[in-house]
């Protein structure tokens, strides 16, 4: 049984026709599926208004306690109980979960080396419980996560949905076929960036090096790549990265970029 | 097998200090368990910092399309996610759930009468998902429920912490046996309100007409074991108000007051 574990940022989460025209077409998939999102531009909005000051290093944001509070309630509330709000009018048996709820992502707090991010977590890849969420897929539920984890010691920690998504898939990959899908702004990986037709259909591990050495991977989509990649060198049978609007064709493998 | 349904207010919820030694207490519960927070002042004093208005009509509060964002965000994610990383924490294996997770409380935003609550939700008792619940009982999970209901249209609803516990345990006794705890500030129902000491140990279905009438039970009172004879005669075998403090004494029924 293939189970699919697809990830949506800010791109989709923050307007809100396009999230529902997503859930639309992501409540209609067949199959096992788990939905990860990302925390978009809400929380920094309600932050502002709450007199919670963003601050960054190196263009990363730091999670101090008040930011941690934020996070916590727009990420694992808001954002999370209206996806799943939504899915279960469409038909979907969601269930939203932090990484806190059912012990599902265990994390450890940062080490402060040159800078302290905060409270961010990063996750004990071989303390995922992927057996719970296994349970949930075959009861028939949904799971929707949240970019939250837990260290185990009673803290929230905020974490990258990103790296959740393919924590998760690689954790699911140890007893089922899983396809892990990244929805962003483009059609995939272009040839020519300012070319929306030149999507490349599939990148192999070997292929990335030629790629990076030509220049045609660069910058965000370098590190994205090589997170896919180390996704399938853990046993995840393949990798999308594609438009949230084209997620039907990119589920059934007839758009974007197919890492392998 | 019995399974204990316990609700905590306000008064627990808004002391760290006592919110913590009441989840040590509930943690350490042998059993099966499913805990029901309510609110607290916390969405009141973010929702100041954030420019909503608290509205109130007859003493209670209006529902508002920025205060249902707002306590989907404090109760769903703030208060529900910080609750399920502490009992993590103590080794009790808890899932944060709203209602709209699972489906488990589907409900009605209430008709508009005399007065328009706005997104408050009445449950559909018989659509109750206790099937779901109870996987999640035999998976060794426990739920911990945020005070919100869903639509079954897309949209999170705002339902009485009360309530919540008090539809779960009928739900739940459909198909097991079931106490419910409801935790209040006093030790009990007082014989003499100014006496601590005058807990009335159990109460019967024939007793209450006669406590009303001798003006022992009034007030807000009233409504709580009304509430508690609907559960027992719905079912439920016994339900208990008693302390927060007192958990484990409550819980082995040697305090608070038992209605039967």
């Amino acid at each position: 049984m293939l189970v699919s574990v697809i990830k949506i940022g800010g791109n989709v989460i923050d307007d809100k026709s396009k999230l529902s025209a997503f859930l639309k077409e992501f409540a209609a998939l067949e199959g096992l599926k788990v939905l990860v999102h990302g925390g978009g531009k809400i929380a920094t909005e309600i932050g502002e208004k709450l007199g919670i000051e963003s601050k960054y290093v190196n263009g990363r944001r730091i999670t101090d306690r008040v930011t941690l509070d934020l996070v916590t309630m727009v990420y694992g509330g808001l954002i999370n109980k209206n996806i799943v709000a939504q899915l279960q009018s469409l038909g979907c048996n969601a269930i939203g979960l932090s990484g806190a709820d059912a012990g599902i992502l265990p994390a450890v707090k940062r080490p402060v080396k040159e800078v302290d991010y905060g409270f961010v977590g990063d996750i004990k890849s071989e303390q995922v419980n992927a057996a719970a969420i296994a349970k949930f897929l075959r009861m028939g539920l949904t799971p929707v996560l949240a970019p939250l984890t837990h260290d185990g010691a009673g803290n929230m920690l905020n974490t990258n949905a990103d790296t959740i998504a393919q924590e998760v898939a690689k954790a699911l990959a140890e007893t089922m076929s899983v396809q892990l899908i990244y929805c962003f702004e483009k059609k995939g990986v272009l040839c020519d960036p300012a070319d929306e037709t030149s999507v490349i259909n599939t990148i192999t591990v070997g292929d990335l090096k030629e790629l990076t050495e030509k220049e045609i991977v660069s910058g965000g989509m370098l590190p994205k790549l090589e997170n896919a990649l180390t996704a399938v060198r853990a046993g995840v049978q393949r990798v999308i990265i594609g438009q949230a609007e084209e997620l039907q064709e990119i589920y059934s493998g007839n758009a974007g970029t197919s890492i392998i």
